[in-house]
């Protein structure tokens, strides 16, 4: 490859990298119905034209960008190093990833949910997120075994049903932030929320597969 | 009041009930944006400026449903007889019902996750579902506090967190049913996976806060 090739595909990465970030702003900020290619085109310095270029609709943008946020959210959990941990603070260290993830990212709850709500209005194609999900249950599976093993943790656990769960409760502060937040009686998402909410779903998902 | 006046009034509460179930149905099909005020009017058998009478705006007549359906749900769950039954018993029937009122209404599981979202855009006025949380809670709290007498069930229990872990769990196989079922590996709104979601989360939430 000579320099001025490599330097034209450098520029080509930065280009979409911005594309994508501004894409993944106005997704998360005004809902995929909301959300207009002239804005996201404009804070990303590019042209209408060469999103239609690159994604062809905004439809398929909006799935680009939850790729990338699947993709991102699974392989962070699925290389995370809990070896040298016992299962139940291996646990503990998976459970407070997934948490950390939405906290760290104030868009990622909304995202989330529409991404949801778009999967459900359709047929969506296979996608990382659904690829990399036996990866991720072996991750877990792979901790339970060794609680299992060690006598702490029950023997009955199934490793898929125990992930869909895990998620749904280290998530649902952000993904289904209104409801949490009027049923438990306070912000699911200010700073001592978090903490509480954070602290309490790592302990009762602990608490449900410990033996005694 | 006379016959005739009470015959105009029954008409009239015939006529608001179509109205909000075909608004209900467009709502939960079509989502907030994608639903129209034309087609709610001509399933309902009335006419669009009737609507507009009745509602002032299609946002409003959303907030109307939604208000509506929690209505429904929480006051079902906060009337559920569970005085004679022993707490886990009692907290199974509970929890069973939250589960069962998502399957028995295909709708109910669309329509709550557009409610989620259509609250995370805007603040939102006090409605129902925050003013009747605490009265589930205490309803929750009652059950909890006969097991904890009994040492069934752990002693340290926050009846609101534990309210709003059950409540994820027990409507996620319809509110996230898209990730819920990648995670898992099947449907959790087929006939087989919503049996094994509503036993393993049940399970799951007793296993929680139950002693040995």
């Amino acid at each position: 490859m000579t320099n001025e090739t490599s330097k034209t595909l450098s520029n080509k990465r930065d280009t979409l990298d911005r594309l994508l970030a501004s894409a993944r702003e106005n997704f998360a900020l005004k809902g995929l119905d909301g959300a207009r290619i002239e804005d996201i085109a404009r804070e990303a310095g590019v042209t209408k034209q060469l999103v239609y270029h690159y994604y062809g609709s905004k439809a398929s943008l909006f799935s680009t960008v939850l790729e990338d946020v699947s993709t991102q959210i699974m392989e962070e959990l699925i290389e995370l190093d809990t070896d040298n941990l016992e299962p139940d603070e291996a646990l503990r260290k998976l459970l407070y990833c997934c948490f950390d993830q939405y906290m760290n990212d104030p868009l990622l709850g909304t995202l989330a949910l529409e991404g949801i709500r778009y999967h459900e209005s359709q047929d969506s194609r296979p996608n990382n997120f659904i690829h990399r999900s036996p990866a991720l249950a072996n991750k877990f599976s792979s901790v339970l075994e060794r609680g299992i093993s060690n006598g702490i943790f029950r023997p009955d656990i199934d490793a898929r049903l125990f992930l869909a769960t895990s998620s749904l409760l280290m998530s649902g502060a952000f993904t289904n932030h209104y409801s949490m937040s009027a049923l438990v009686g306070f912000d699911t998402r200010s700073d001592e929320g978090m903490r509480i909410w954070r602290e309490h779903s790592a302990n009762f998902i602990l608490a449900s597969i410990s033996q005694n």
